[in-house]
């Protein structure tokens, strides 16, 4: 190092190092900019705008094009002859969601189900909270608190606390009323008609049984979309199977069924996207069923998780390519944000607009 | 503790601790549900559902109700004798907007700018980057990279990368090129007119120089807004200055006089609203400054910092309470996320409606 | 407001503001005070000092007291009677350990191992991943890489990325030869003696076979310390179990029986500790059946997750007191950090520290 | 794609896929390892460890290396000529060292002053708070508190709260006592002497005036160990500042002359080494000053910010490498860690074993 000095200038090292000429950029980079207000207030455009705007904009605008490949592919004809007979994939692409239990919680439920009344998933893997808050809500309100309020007032009174949300414990009280004579009834078709009870198939069965079009798994049930949940004895619904074990018991719930169900469904599918809102058991049961194809074609990740302390739950799309459950050629879309903030946005941007303009063409036929 | 067992009942323990009933709720509190897709696609009511979508989807509808009653509350009248003479406040509530010289960088700058140009806030507080990248743009583009791209690779290149955002080093030589001629004047202006330099003065001259009008300081400039950066020799700027100071030694950039002019934009306010993205040196700086009134009125912070290392930049508003640089009675409001996801969003549903409005009102007049 | 203004002095209003007398504290709060170095390099001393240091060096202080506190809780006597006969708690305090998988991918396996020899804990719950690494660590080795590796060259190679850690894809290979024959002699045992196989079985199992003195569930097998792990098919043991339903189907695995055998563990306990190491599952599983308590005494959370998207991997304990899974009156801990960094230095300061104390008593008799 | 099946082997594509062969892996990868309890609790050996632990525990270990090189490096005799006569520089590695406020407020206060005191580190930047907490701790204490202590209720008392501590308000008003008299004799200087006072020379003149030798900034005065501070009016000392402008007005702080002065420490250094505790300006001014010599040689970051909203204070170190702030041929560590908790021990894995060789060295002579 040698730091050239003259009177009047500045250390040459200084002055080279700041002004070092740069290469030519590749021609088609896009240049950021984000959005004129002075054009009006047009929601779409801004969001249009966001692919130009940078950081985590970028991130949700690219998400948005990835999930709307999802969806031309999904629409593409499967050729006859595409995979095992009894396995025919029923599209182009087989759309995986998955979400963890607070998403339910929150109003983010809403897209979720409207995507399951619309059958614009084909697969759904969740947690026990995601599937037994969604029938609980079917009996009785979850509410808006805040992140503060303190634990000890709320157990002395009775209300559970879901981040910023509030429920009361009655719910859950509720739900045992609801639950426990199904549970006698399936215990009873174990018994009597050989049935073997796997998550999905209870899952299934809890969806006819809600029979309300509020609820995620209702619309699952009737579009025969299947929703995995292996541990689905973490939760209020493994309270109540606790309880019926006393009262009643002998149910079995199986694991190994599903998971070549689940398998199933990335195996002989032609294409496959993954939608994953959140982290945990959720995000790596998809990934993992993935890996049985060799890779997802389509991925959007949307969650808060780093990589720094080597989670699963925080790890980069480019950690699951190393593994083969996404492909090597995919451009997989990570979003760092809370999916309350993005989900519905995306939603708007990709799975309503296509239901949107399916409802339209039938109207001008 | 004792858990009382009998062969066909759950251990009373358990089933006690499940079911406790649950006492009333407030009557008032808002029932969590989200948009309903099946109401069509409406970006506007999906934004307005947020309050009622839980985490920080809630949080984001509440940073919108904070800032339309600051826009509300400055447009109230201000009684003649408010502050000292000379100090009148201009409006029933000051907003300070604050923001990390990332944000320039992405397209959150066109928001920004929008601001300043209708002139929607009243002091702005930034970093040496906030305004130096803003010049900058005016002189060359930025462009959308990736998070991933390889660091020696692109210094091999001349290239730059700003998180997903890369930027030629020759922009940083056209900028040298431009300010070089404004130093050397800005110096004789100190020696023969006895100019006291300050950062705010010399943001305003350059605001005037750049004569441009995507530029945030160029509106800054017509609009008089201050815009205050105490460490503004902390980035390309500083670089310049140090080159000049060998070329062209004896200018004096002094923050004392800097420190009473932003003090009193806090202390002779009638109000105060603080609008500060992402966390250092900007937030601290309009917090300490709002001090000096015993509390801003109303408040949002939009970041991704977190409590936990005690770090200024994660505390949450109610630490600020504690120092009396939020009023004790104000309801501050927190949005963790990326601002580039959310701040266009914002303004949007604020300041721009709010700008459309008057507009509106123009035309029909 | 009134900004009393005269010639020479600052506006009261800010005088008032900044220099707002205060009260008297509480006596006993601890003053705030580092390590000095002067008294030489002693790590249990720096550690000491942790609770003064703030932040979450004090956090990581706390943990530590409240593990030495579960410890000396879990050696008082039992008196007669407590609890069901055949359910009598073993100790005064029944230790719940939690982790993710990744965890036993890292070097923190050692301590985990550590704590299952000197039977130091209870319980174990955690992922399929949780399990399947340990067992194949005694097959092959995982190694140090970077969390920046690229996933296309690596997946091309055949090696997988776990954050920094890359594990060869050979262990897989080798852990399914290793693993076939058990799934052969499991499903003979279920179709010849009836067992009905749970996940916590088969880790038993699992421990039996391995024989490895390095690995967790050999010595949770050797101490009797029940694992659970309800969704032990997501992951290689599920790839495994998977491929074995085709070569040789009809296993069963049941996730009932283990939500009695787990919840069993925390209603018959005298008191419980929880010490959960990462987020997702794991973390909900353990505070669930403490619900079936009315909530845990003792509680270390370590994790790096956070509240704001409402998620249960990143909820304060405080949200847990709110369900009844932590007691009203329990002093939980949280730690704010990558377990690889602080359990081991936990362990170092509580359970080898008791380890240690009882070797050197019994070298004294 | 196609599925192969056969009535007893799994599908090809899924087994083909999970038992991918592996290529070998570099012979000298480190297999990964934690440290084993049984050889007894040595705390120095589980930090050896942690290079084979994995995670942030390997983080630490490498930024353990990283600065013992610093050190190794820094003894090397400089050679004649090297540098400018004026600006030789004084060893074989100069040493940034920066660090949020905060961490002052915290006791890794007392890890800093141990540095400076034994003149480990060459230059110092930090925020205001990071100099006035210092100052103020030896006027009275801060204390533990803890992070959810409601901001209304401190307000009212007149404690403020910086995560989980507290500082009485009242420390603030000695603050003001003790400053007040040291800024007439300031400005009176200025107007007598023609000082020209920069942020640097005010905080040696304080270091020199607060005479204790528990201060970070008494030992960088003995040691003449330069600190900067460019928006030292952004906190406590600026709102002293602000009175006294009113109450003897005229004092000027330049900007200009520290940062020549600053990057001349770069500029004119045989090699570099940059410590970063935190984000904000003081990760922003050392990198840059490093710039101006084409980038440091070693580098350890230590903080809890994340790259995905393009913050300069989560950017990893690769980032700076494409500004030159980085040397392409650096091995940069990053630890992502609260600096409470990894601080104290790396001093005493580096310098504090490293003043120790020094002082028995000294005895044996």
């Amino acid at each position: 190092h040698a730091a050239s000095l003259s009177r009047n200038s500045a250390p040459s090292v200084a002055m080279e190092a700041v002004l070092k000429p740069s290469c030519d950029l590749p021609k088609d980079m896009p240049k950021i900019r984000g959005y004129d207000f002075n054009q009006g207030v047009d929601l779409h455009a801004v969001l249009k705008s966001y692919l130009t705007t940078g950081f985590q904009a970028s991130s949700l605008a690219l998400a948005i094009q990835e999930i709307n490949t999802m969806i031309e592919k999904r629409l593409e004809p499967v050729e006859e002859g595409e995979g095992n007979e009894s396995e025919t994939p029923k599209s182009g692409c087989t759309i995986f969601l998955g979400y963890t239990s607070n998403l339910i919680s929150s109003g983010v439920r809403e897209s979720i189900r409207y995507l399951a009344q619309h059958k614009m998933v084909d697969v759904i893997v969740t947690t026990a909270g995601g599937v037994e808050e969604d029938l609980i809500k079917c009996l009785a309100h979850t509410y808006l608190g805040d992140f503060s309020l303190p634990g000890k007032e709320l157990r002395l009174r009775g209300i559970n606390r879901i981040g910023n949300l509030v429920v009361p414990n009655d719910n859950y009280c509720k739900f045992e009323d609801w639950l426990m004579p199904i549970l006698d009834q399936m215990l009873l078709e174990q018994n009597t008609e050989g049935t073997r009870w796997t998550p999905s198939k209870m899952i299934h069965r809890l969806g006819k049984e809600i029979n309300n079009t509020d609820s995620v798994y209702y619309w699952a049930y009737k579009n025969n979309i299947p929703v995995f949940s292996p541990a689905l004895t973490d939760g209020s619904l493994g309270d109540m199977i606790y309880f019926h074990s006393y009262k009643n018991p002998g149910l079995i719930l199986d694991i190994v069924e599903d998971i070549r169900r689940l398998n199933s469904q990335a195996v002989f599918a032609k294409r496959t996207g993954m939608i994953i809102l959140g982290g945990g058991l959720v995000k790596h049961h998809i990934a993992n069923a993935n890996l049985m194809r060799n890779g997802a074609d389509y991925v959007v990740y949307v969650n808060t998780g780093q990589e720094f302390d080597g989670s699963d739950s925080g790890a980069r799309p480019d950690e699951a390519v190393s593994w083969g459950k996404i492909r090597t050629d995919a451009k997989p879309v990570k979003v760092y944000a809370d999916a309350s903030l993005v989900f519905p946005l995306i939603v708007a941007e990709t799975f309503a607009q296509h239901v949107d303009k399916l409802a339209a063409g039938k109207k001008t036929d």
